[in-house]
């Protein structure tokens, strides 16, 4: 089984809630997990939990890249933070993924500068899945680039596409482009070149996507610069707030609306899961010559568990080797 | 009381509900109308629909600009249509504002053609009231210019903000600029430059806005690009749409859930009408020298008293003028 290098010093949360969830990758899923932090402070969390380290191999890193540094700071002033160590464990095969719940930003620039990207990737995107009617689409650019030119976009949906079909199991994704209307004319002079790059590259495009038609599942890989994709992400999650206070408000108007309520308390208790992003997993970071998996930062330990199950899921599916051989296609055309 | 000019051909229930709107705005308000179109067919609808003409002026145009229309056609191939005549008949002094629910792309081209902009405006934007927690917020550009440079961007957010005091009533209106993080230097070169300019202009800037807090109400004037306004626009729409989908979905589970629902359907209705944007009247066009409103293209006869309404307000309230002032102002600074 493949090795996941695992920043333990990444989220809200750690290292108390990753060691868990590193624990809990190994005795549920039987992963092998390289943690990298500060060995000391490693040990003593694990013993203030009682997280048995038994089987899981530390790799010390004497420094924390916090949320508040600046994503540049990885190359000198963090280089030996316990995401700059992991990152350059990865490059150097002491494993085969890694996982962080730190700082995005950060993260990407590590990434490119140590494990780089795969032979002809403009630029890594940061990919996250976003809950929609019936399932699920995969968002990117979902930040790591605010501006893109159309041959990054066109990569981006060449490999969304490939990770969709490969770790997601989703059968010929339907591809689109995020666009203020149906037509190919539209938008700037950026969307009308990536929707020409689009139509000649191998994946399954159905055009322009509005946002309207984005939340009922128009497409199984939506692709936008990261301004666009920062946008419809972050609007998704507090609109998807905001409507359930306002549905929370409306039973507790009466005695008989809070009676309502009750009836109503396992669907309303599932259908928040649906709409919860943390849900689906870590967000991949696209482009990189190994996997790269960016947990949500205020991960618990199921959450950094299945970040942990879904970088496994990466490796395994070969999907950056299937990237690779068609963004060659794509730009031999 | 202002005269407002009203394209009879504008909107997917013209001619008939736009006459019933105008007939509504002269009979309730007291407002003064002309309404431009083919006169026979005008005289036609009314006489069909039993509605009277009583003290309205009509303006023959006999030519119809659809939705399918490519939005420069205004200047040309349909200069004769019910739009274009009407925006002359205001550029004339004919009436004082202009309210049509027609295609908006054309109605932007031909305002900017035939109205001209206030002196000192680079671009006119859209701008459409959205709700959210506790009200509505003020979108712009939501859709007119898909690319914008800095100090349109100023240029949106002083006339936002002048609108809400103005128009809608709201004291000391907080315009932010929504961006990808809360700090200064986020986003791409635009936002740091609008950023800038904003600073510095007569409005209470409150900074960026990220996506996640616009549905609280983190501001009163949400200033972005017409791309990224379509996008926040359209997603909030699709969203709110999809999750009453999924509220409905829950009550229909089971005899019990579908009492619930009876205990709350009052609640919901109102909930529906407080998330539909049309509710909240027209777009106004911003930086023309003259009023024009964009109503809905669903608008019924109700929508288009109230867009007539808010014509009436947008005219008598100055705001334009003022506008004119501020932005003098912004340059000089």
């Amino acid at each position: 089984m493949s090795k996941v290098i695992v920043d333990g010093f990444g989220g809200d949360n750690a290292p108390a809630e990753v060691l868990k969830g590193c624990r809990m990758a190994m005795d549920e899923l039987g992963a092998s997990i390289l943690l990298v932090g500060d060995e000391g402070k490693l040990r003593a969390a694990a013993q203030e939990t009682g997280v048995s380290l038994e089987g899981m191999e530390l790799l010390h890193a004497p420094d924390v890249l916090t949320m508040e540094d600046d994503p540049t700071d990885i190359r000198r002033a963090k280089r030996e933070s316990s995401m700059a160590v992991g990152l350059r464990a990865l490059a150097e095969g002491k494993g085969d993924a890694f996982v962080s719940g730190g700082n995005t930003g950060a993260l990407a620039v590590g990434a490119t500068l140590y494990v780089k990207r795969m032979a002809g990737v403009k630029r890594a995107a940061l990919a996250t899945a976003v809950p929609c009617d019936g399932g699920c689409y995969l968002l990117l650019d979902a930040g790591a680039n605010a501006e893109c030119r159309p041959e990054m976009l066109a990569q981006f949906g060449v490999m969304g596409s490939v990770y969709m079909e490969r770790v997601m199991g989703i059968q010929k994704p339907r591809v689109g482009l995020v666009n203020v209307g149906a037509e190919e004319h539209k938008g700037g002079e950026t969307q009308r070149a990536a929707y020409q790059l689009l139509k000649e590259a191998p994946v399954h495009f159905v055009g322009n996507v509005e946002a309207r038609d984005i939340p009922a599942g128009a497409a199984d890989v939506c692709v936008c610069d990261g301004f666009t994709g920062n946008v419809v992400l972050k609007l998704t999650e507090g609109l998807a707030q905001s409507l359930m206070g306002k549905v929370k408000g409306l039973f507790l108007a009466s005695p008989v609306t809070k009676l309502a309520a009750l009836a109503l308390r396992g669907g309303i208790r599932e259908l928040k899961t649906q709409m919860d992003y943390s849900e689906y997993g870590g967000a991949p970071l696209m482009g990189i010559a190994r996997p790269v998996i960016k947990a949500h930062g205020s991960s618990n330990a199921k959450a950094f568990k299945n970040a942990i199950r879904q970088a496994v899921t990466f490796v395994e599916s070969g999907a950056n080797g299937e990237m690779e051989r068609q963004l060659a296609q794509t730009a031999a055309e």
